[in-house]
C-alpha cells in the first residue's frame, strides 16, 4: 500500500496568491497542491488536501487522519500561535507531524514567535516560500520510510 | 419539574478512551455519559450531553442553555486556556457552571495552568479521572438544591 | 454606485439586550442594526450585517468582503483578544476596518486590554455604548469619501 | 442653558499641521478648533479650547472645568502614557471625559499602548485623524443628552 | 481493616463560621468535621482530623500519616500559596493527596492563584463551599478503592 | 472601659538592640515596649505585647485578639513579605491594624518591597526607627476614637 | 532659632475636601494646613506651605528649601509614582524628607504601589487620612531634635 | 551665517556644583556654559542656553528651536527617563539632537537605564563629567558641517 | 577551647533515608550526624545538631547560636526558598554560615533555584549527597581557623 | 561556474555520532558531510565544510564567504542562542543563509527557543535529524536558482 | 590505574592573585594548582590543568577529556553565565563535572546568578575562596570512588 | 613618557566600510585607525590598535594592557551585549575604559540595548559614526590628564 500523507492548510491560506504577495508569493493554493501531489507521487506517496478557516474543523480532520494517513504535513497559519486544541488533536493521533510555514515566522511580530504546534511536531520548516511544503513533505516521507523499515 | 443539567465536552474529548490512556484513562465518552446519566437520575436530575471541537458551537450551546437547563457541567478541554468567548457566553447566561478536568491540569504544561473559565465558574474539579465529572455533577446538583430551597 | 459597508458582530453579540444590561445596555442586536441601516442611508452608504460565534466563519466573511464592500465595521467581541486569524483575514483583504466596542474595554480585565485587531485597523471606538457603532460608521464613511475623492 | 464642553489639547498639539504630516495630517490646531466649534453649534453645544505643554496647567484646567463645563474632550498627547496627575484630576471633577487621538495609538511604539486616562474615561476614539475629535464630541454630547433626560 | 483518611485543615480554618461568612459560609469546623465523619462511615472509611496554624506542625502531621493513613484530604489554607515544606512533606510520604478549597481560589487575588500543593496532589476541588471536602473525600476513597483492587 | 491595643512583634525583633544597630538602633524590645506602655497610658489606652518567631503563633494571637482588643499594632518583620496566613488572620478578625517598620523598608532589598499586610492594614508607618511604633500607636488610637464617637 | 519645616502638597491636593470624600475625607487643604501650623507650634517648629500641580514648580520649591528649612514633609500626590525629578531634587538638598499619603496607597491600583520618593525619604506614613500629615510632622521634628542634639 | 546650537539643561541642573559633587563635580552651570560658549566659538558656532525644571517649558523651548537653531545639545536630566513629551517635541522639530549626561547613567539605578530621548537622538555621550557637553557639542557641530556640505 | 559548630537541618530532613532515596540517598539523619561528629573531631571541632520542621524554631535556634557557636552549617530544606526570617536571623548573629544541600538544587524545579540564604551565607555546597555536609563542615572549619589566626 | 555553498557546523558538532545518540543520531560529521557533498553534486552545486568550537573563528569564516560562496548553510549549535556576533557577521555578508538543526529545538529547554540567527536567516529547518541539512541545502539551492534566473 | 581529574579554569582566572584581591584572594593560579596537585596525590588521584580565555578552546578541552579523564573540576568564570556551548560539551562527554567558584556568586550581580553549567553538573561549590577547588576535588574523587566500587 | 591608549575593535569591525554603509558609513577600519593615530599625536598620546573576532583574544589583550597602556578605548561590537568575560577583564586591569559605538545602539533591536561593558566603563559615546572614536579618545585623554595632574 502507498504511504498516505494528509496536508492541512489553516486559516487564510485559501487566500494564497491573492493577498500580500510580497510576503506569501504569487502561487495559489491550487498551484501549491498540484505541485505537492506531483512530488508525492515521485516519492512514492499520495497526498490528500484539506483547508479550513475553522479551528474545530481542523481538529476534527486531524482526528480522522488516525485511520487514513501515516503522517500529516500542516501549515496551521494563525492557529499556530493560539490553538492548544490543534496541539491536543495532534497528540491524540500519535502520527508524526511536520509543521511548515511559507514565511520565516521568526522574522515577524512577537506574537508569531510562539508555536503551540512545534512542541509536538516531528520537525519544522519555515521561510522557503511555497517550497517549505515540498521540503517538509520530503522530510516526512523520508522519516516514515526509515521508521517503517 | 426535574433539575436539568447540560454537560458539555470540549475539543478532542470525543477521542476519550482512544488516545493517551496513561493521561485520560480507558473509558470512552459514551461510557462517561452513560454513567453520568445514571448518577444524575439517582440525584433527581436529568442530563443532556453535547460535544464539539468548535469554539463557536460551544458558545452557541451555552447560550441556548439559558432556556433549557438550570446548570452546566463543562470540561472545556483545550479551550479552557484560550477562549474568552466561552467565558463571555457563561457570563451571559447567568447559570451556575462547574468546570471539570479529567487530569490534574496544575501538574501539566505552564500554558495549561491558566483557565479563562475558572474565574466565572462556581467551582472547579480536576484530576480524579472520569470521576471528576461525577463529583462535579454531585456538587452542582447539591448547590442547585440549596439555592432552590 | 453606493458605498457598501460590512458590519460584523462577533461572539455573544447575538445576546445583546438579553445579557448583562449594566455593561451592554438594553438594545438588541436588531435594534442596533436597524439604527445603523438608517444612519448609513443618511450618509449615502448601505450596510450588510453578519453575526457569528465562530472564528472561522468570521474569517471567511471578512475574506468575502474583498469583492462586496469598500470597508468593514467590526466588533470582534471576545475574539478581539485571542484571534490572530481575524487579524490576518483583515490584512488579506486590504480594506479599511474600524473596530468598535460597546463598553470601554480599557476599563476591564487585563486580558481585554490587548487587541490583535487594533494594530491593523484604521481606527478604534470604544465605550459609547451602542453609539460606538454609529460613530465608527460615520468615521469610516468619512474616511472612504476622502480617500475616494 | 447650552451644554458646555471643554476641549483640551496636550503637549505638542500646538505643532499640528507643522510636524510629521504623514502621521498627524495637515490641518492646524486652529483649523481643528474652528471645525469643532461649528459642529458643536449644530449639536446645540458650545466648546471652549485649551492647549498646553505643561502637565500641571492641564491638571489645573481640568479642575476648573468642574464649575464651567458638563463634559471634557481631551487629547492628552504624550501625557496619555505618563501622567497619573491628569488621571486624578479627571477623577476629582466627576465629569464625563472622552479621550481622542488623531493617530491609531495601538499601531505605534509599545510605550504608547498604555493610557492612564482610558481607565477613567467614558470612551475612547483613536485613529480617524482630526475626525477623531468630531466623533468624540458627537459621542459625548449624545451621552450628556441621554444622561440629562 | 478500614481505609483511613487524614483530614488536615490549615491556618485560620479554626475560624470557620466565625469570619467572612460571605466567602466561607456559616458552618463551623466542627460542623464540617462531623459531616465528613458521617460520610466517611457511609463510604467505608474512617477519618482523623487535624487543624493547625503552624506550617511546621502540618509538615510533621503529614509525615506521621505515612504509618497511620492511606490518603490525605487537605485544605492548606494560606500555606497553599507559600509552603514548599508542605509540598515536600507530601512527596516524602508517597500518599495520594486531595487538595480542597472552600472558595473558588481562581476567582480571588493573584497571589492565591499559585498552589505549591496542586503539582503534587492527586486532584483538586475548589469552590463548592464546605461541600468541597465531601466531594474530595468521595473522590479520594473512590481512587483508593480502585488502586487497592 | 479602656481602649485595648495588641502590639505584635514578628520574628527576630527579640534581637532588637542586639543586632545591626546601624539599621535597627540600640533600644531593646523591652525599652520599646516600656515606652509604648507609657505613651498608651497618656493616650487613654492600654497595650498588651506579644513577640514570636513563629508564623503560626502570630496567626493564633491575632485570632485571639478578636475578643480582647480594639486594634492591633504589628511589625510583622520578615513575615511582612511572605505570610498570607497573617494577612488572612487579620482579615478574619475585622479589627483595624496598623503596620509599623523600624527601618524604611522601601530603601532595602527588592524582596522587602512587597507587603502582604499593607493591603489589609488601615495604615503603614515605616522608617522612623522605634518612633514608628509610637506614631503608629497614636494614629491607631486617634482612628479608634473617631470611629467610636 | 525655630526649627523650620516646609510642607509640600502635590497635584490635585488643592481639591481636598471637594473631591472623592470616601477616599480623601472632608477636610479642605486649608483645614489641614491650619491644624499642622498649630501642631508645629506645639512641637516648637514653624511650617511653611506650598501646593502646586506642576512638577517643575515642586522641584524648584524643594531646591529653594535648602536655605530656608531643616526638613520637608511632602505628599507628592500622583508625582509619587512618576517623578524622578522630584527624587533628584530631594537628593540635591540633602534635607531629611518625610513622605505622607492620606489614603493607604498600598491598597490601590498597581501603578500607585511604586514610589520614586520612598527610596530617598527618611520615612513614610500612609493611610491615616489627614492625620498622616500630623504623624509625619511629629516624626520629622522628633528626628531633627535627636539629630540636632 | 553662523551655525546655531541650542543647549538645554533639564531639571536640577541649576544645582550643578552645589549638590552631590562626588557624582556631578564642582563646576557650576555658569562655568559649564562659559566653557561651551568659548568652545563653540572656536568651532565656528554660537550657542544659546536654556535651563528649566519644567517639562512643559522644555517642550516649548524645543519647539521654538525649529526656527532659531540648526541643532540641539540636551541633558534632559531626570526627564530622560520619564518624558515622552520631550521625545515628541524633538521629533516634531526634525532637528539633530545630541543627548549628554554628566555621569555614566548606565552605572546607576535601574530606572535610569531607560531613555525616551536616545531613541530619537542622533547620538549619546555619557560619563565624562562636564566634558560630556564639550564632546557632544563637538560631535554635533562636526555632524552639521558634514550634513551641510 | 574547641571550635563549636551548630548543624541545622530544616523541614523534612528528619525523613532522610526514608523518603525518595533516588534523590536523597539511603543514609538516615542519624547516620549523617554520626559521620559529621566523627569528622568534626578529626578537624578539632565539636558539633551540635538541631532539626526542626518549624521556621520559627529554626529562627530561634540560630539566634541562640550567637552565644554557643563560632559558625553554622545549615541545610534549610524547603525554607531555603521561602524564608526571609531565617535570612534575618543569620544576619542578626553575625556568624559565618555555610549552606549545604544534598541534591543539586540547580537541577530541580524553578522555585528551588532562588535561595534567600545564599545571599547572606559565606559559601554554598550543593549536590554531593550527604557528602555535601562533610565538605561544608570542612570548608567552614578551614575558614574559622584562618579567620582566627 | 558552479554554485558554491559554505556549510558551517558550530560547537560540539564534531562530536556527532559520538554523543547522545538518542538526540543526535549515530551518523558522524564526516558521514553527514559526505552525504551533503553527494547531494550538492546532484543539485549542481559544490559545498565546502567548516567546523569550529570558536565563535570568533565562525565569525571569520562567514566574513570570508563573501568572496567564495553564494550561500551559507549553518547549524550554529549552541551559538544559535547566545551569539550576536554571528548574527552580525551574517548581516555583513549579505548572503542568503539557511539555519539547520538536527533536533527539533522547539521541544527542548527554554533557553534553546531563542535564536539570534533566525531573524536574519532566509529560512529555518529543525528536527529531521541529519536530514535537516539535506533539506536545508535543497531549499537554499532552489532559492539561489530562482534568484539567479 | 590512577584516577585522573581534569581541572579547567575559565577566562580571567590567569589573573588570580593579580586582580581584585578583596574578592579573589592573593594566591596565584600556580599556587592554587600546586596545592590541588598535592591534595590529589593524597587522595590517590592525579590532576591535569587547563586555563583559557577562549570559550571554543574550553569546549575543545572538555571534549578531549572523554578519553583522558574520569571527571572534571571546572570554574567556568564568566562563561558560567553565558555559555551554552560549554554546557553542551559537558553533556557530550558524559563525565561527572563539579563546578567551583572562588567567590559566592549568589551574593553578586543579578546576571551572575544564572549558571548554564549547574544544571548539568554533579555538584556545585561556591564561596570558600581557593578552598572551593579543594572541596570540589575531594567531593568529586569521593563520588568517583563510590561509583567505581 | 607619552600617554599610551589601547584601541580595541570587536567582532565584525574588520568589515567596516565593506558592510551595511547605511548604518556604519564608508570609512574602513584602516581609515579610522589612521585618523585616530593622527588625533592622538595632536593630543600628546600614542595609540596601539587591536581587532579580533574572538572573545577570548579580546579578553587576553585587555589583560595585557595592564602593563602597556594607561587607558583603553573599546568598541566591543556584538560582545557588548553578551560578554561578561570582557567586563571581568576590564575590571581586572583597573584601567579607565571608554566604550564607543559607531551607530546609536539605543535606536536598534532590544537585545542591543543592554551593555555588559557600560557598567564598568568610565564613559560611553554612541551614534556619531566613526567620529565616536575621536570623541571617546579625546574624552579619555582629557580624563587621564586631569587624573594624572
Amino acid at each position: 500500500m502507498k504511504m498516505r500523507i494528509l496536508v492541512i492548510h489553516g486559516p487564510n491560506l485559501n487566500m494564497l496568491g491573492k493577498r500580500e504577495p510580497e510576503i506569501y508569493g504569487s502561487s495559489t493554493l491550487d498551484d501549491v497542491n498540484a505541485r505537492l501531489a506531483k512530488e508525492a507521487k515521485e516519492l512514492g506517496a499520495e497526498v490528500e488536501f484539506f483547508q479550513s478557516n475553522s479551528e474545530g474543523e481542523i481538529v476534527g480532520r486531524i482526528q480522522a487522519a488516525m485511520d487514513s494517513a501515516e503522517g500529516i504535513l500542516i501549515n496551521p497559519g494563525a492557529y499556530t500561535h493560539t490553538s492548544i486544541a490543534i496541539r491536543d488533536a495532534i497528540l491524540s493521533t500519535g502520527l508524526p507531524v511536520v509543521e511548515a510555514h511559507i514565511s520565516n515566522i521568526y522574522k515577524r511580530e512577537d506574537f508569531r514567535q510562539r508555536s503551540y504546534v512545534s512542541g509536538v511536531a516531528l520537525a519544522v520548516v519555515s521561510g522557503f516560500g511555497a517550497e517549505s511544503y515540498s521540503l517538509g513533505l520530503r522530510g516526512l516521507v523520508d522519516y516514515l520510510k526509515k521508521a517503517g523499515s
